[in-house]
């Protein structure tokens, strides 16, 4: 049984002009903002009912309607998604929560969320026939393109700081990419990656510089919904860098609803920055539309250290259409939290994820969160490459 | 739904003494050898038909009825187990290998298969009432006790060579266990725990040393008939450190075709060992029984340096019972697999499941596979624990 692609076409998320999906695209032309794949969803209201589900690959393809891949032979799949959605007894009980779940996506290949969004990106970018890939990275999208461009057969190029943690450098070479270390932060190593794009050399996979890493992150939205039994949980606390997940998720639930699967109820969505960076904090904090960039940006966090996100206005429409809020978290904090889901619930996490632990314990303490509130903590990514920060634990 | 197991009772694999399922035990005590679970298999064949499998959980635990947890609020769960049955075409094919595939046990909790077994003995040993645990690694089982140890909130004790590699040291400390440092081997960490065990300081969960872990080992027979639509491939190509995988494979077939799932055709059994420690290929090609302690172990991949196995028998046993073989393949080979498997397949491997790729190598030079036959490498662990192997890469 061939699943289709409802896939119609691609609009800006700023000025909404519209685009051709079939053609490649990076940044809106007309202003430079992300575009959104939009689908025919009147017709997948009728051919793709969420019964349809029930006994297909435990992998974010089962949603394959609602993604941008149309010939199944560039479905690339490395066994990505679907992650488990875990009860956290143990810590909620801590904090009188009768309902802490989290979602632990440290389960993905090269052990982090981002394998969602590059799975989507390096799939259609091979469909659409890319040749050759580049990404700036702080470790975990570099190791995430590596895999699918290896899977796919099409040579990546990474950039990365320089400081980024030897892990994954080696990881990268071992999938078999080309790496560049770079002075300086994510963003300089942005640079780099815009002037191959501008000297023809590659095609840039950057954070919603492309409409389908959100594709890709959205199916996390989808995920909660499936394993909720279609109710959404109340809030939902994510480590923003880029913002990609918070973006994705907020148009899954649109989508959802669209399609009839769900309600119009909608979780508050909570923005978790480190205190080190926090731009999107900031610019909620301030009622503004669009966040500054943060200067001297530094935390424990390599994820976290982001100071300027392309997609700062849907991450903020999201957070305040959802009724949400966004906090910062020191990284003392986030070394304790990263200890306590350790030894309490069994899973080593990265420290972005572990920054999620540390805000709910800020929003409980403020009665933010009522105690029988379901609450998910999204735990991003895997500990294991971030042994340096506790190897004196 | 409830959902019931049916184990029986526990049948020495040597002399096939019977003991109570519902006491604890470690090996026979009457030949000091392996106990195995064993099910009312008459009544699941007519309560759980594999039909009944549509729609669950993916994880190990779809297959309930047939493990040995009898009430679900011992059923410990990280989302261990349903891991990804990946096509390797590109590997296939330089080959001339047509039906290639990859079981990629690294996206299980703490990166490796350890984490099927782990999960199976502390979800059973917290039920029979245990209050503390210990285990001796080579890493991997360690990581995976400390986290099922966490999730059950038993403390866990790990005994390991002082030369493991410190990312193991950093994420069992992180998941809460107490871990000590050996000089020697694992055989020699063994010693530690069992002169504990003789303390009454705490319940071993060694490799065979309890019936449990291989039970949830077992679950990758499992699987494989599930993905595989119910027609068990032609070759598996299995790691053999401790061997409780293939062992758990084996009696899993079994299992399967009491249950009317299968029929009587089997897989042939391929165990891949290191040069430099190569006992059971060694036992195997001289037509013993069991195997010889290997003297001064000595290879890159730390899971294949185990000297001796309690359960060499049973490995042996399932081997020519399905007309396998044993292969050793040299540290060398196994740095080039790592390599190729990464850079080709999208698929970054700990040196033990690099293994299989070289020994496949191997039979298919040899003739002993054919190019249409459909065959299973079981990637045991991910490379992300083993960086130091691939720094200069
Ligand atoms: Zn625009
Ligand atoms: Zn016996």
């Amino acid at each position: 049984m061939q699943r289709t692609s409802f896939l119609s076409h691609l609009e800006c998320g700023w000025c909404g002009a519209t685009y051709d999906a079939d053609r490649l695209w990076n940044l809106c032309p007309a202003c430079e903002r992300p575009l959104l794949a939009r689908y025919d969803l009147e017709a997948a209201r009728q051919a793709f009912p969420r019964e349809a589900l029930r006994g297909r690959e435990p992998t974010l393809w089962r949603y394959t309607e609602m993604l941008p891949v149309r010939d199944p032979a560039y479905r690339l799949t490395l066994g990505e998604g679907f992650t488990p959605l875990l009860p956290f007894k143990r810590l909620g009980a801590r904090l009188g929560l009768t309902h802490l779940y989290a979602k632990d996506e440290g389960l993905n290949p090269t052990a982090s969320f981002k394998a969602r969004g590059l799975c989507m990106a390096v799939s259609r970018a091979a469909e659409l026939g890319v040749s050759r890939l580049a990404i700036p990275t702080a470790g975990n999208a570099g190791s995430a393109l590596a895999a699918y461009a290896a899977r796919a057969g099409i040579p990546a190029h990474v950039f990365a700081p320089a400081d980024v943690p030897p892990v994954f450098v080696a990881e990268m070479r071992a999938l078999g990419a080309e790496v560049t270390l770079v002075e300086g932060l994510i963003t300089d190593a942005a640079r780099f990656v815009r002037e191959g794009v501008a000297a023809g050399r590659w095609f840039d996979v950057s954070t919603l510089k492309e409409p389908y890493r959100v594709e890709g992150k959205k199916t996390m939205g989808y995920e909660l919904a499936e394993q909720f039994g279609w109710r959404l949980p109340d809030v939902i606390v994510y480590p923003t860098g880029g913002g990609t997940g918070l973006v994705g998720m907020w148009k899954a639930f649109a989508e959802m609803e669209a399609l009839g699967w769900i309600d119009d109820k909608r979780p508050r969505m909570v923005s978790v920055q480190s205190a080190g960076c926090a731009p999107i904090v900031r610019a909620f904090q301030q009622g503004a539309d669009t966040a500054e960039p943060w200067e001297n940006a530094a935390t424990i966090a390599d994820g976290l250290r982001v100071p300027a996100a392309v997609g700062d206005f849907l991450i903020l429409r999201a957070i305040r259409e959802s009724g949400g809020t966004a906090v910062a978290v020191s990284d003392d904090e986030i070394r304790a939290a990263q200890r306590e889901i350790g030894a309490q619930e069994g899973v080593f996490v990265a420290p972005e994820a572990a920054a999620t632990w540390a805000a709910v314990q800020h929003l409980v303490r403020d009665a933010w969160i009522a105690p029988d509130e379901r609450v998910v903590l999204f735990l991003t990514g895997s500990g294991l490459k971030y042994t340096h920060l506790v190897q004196d634990a």
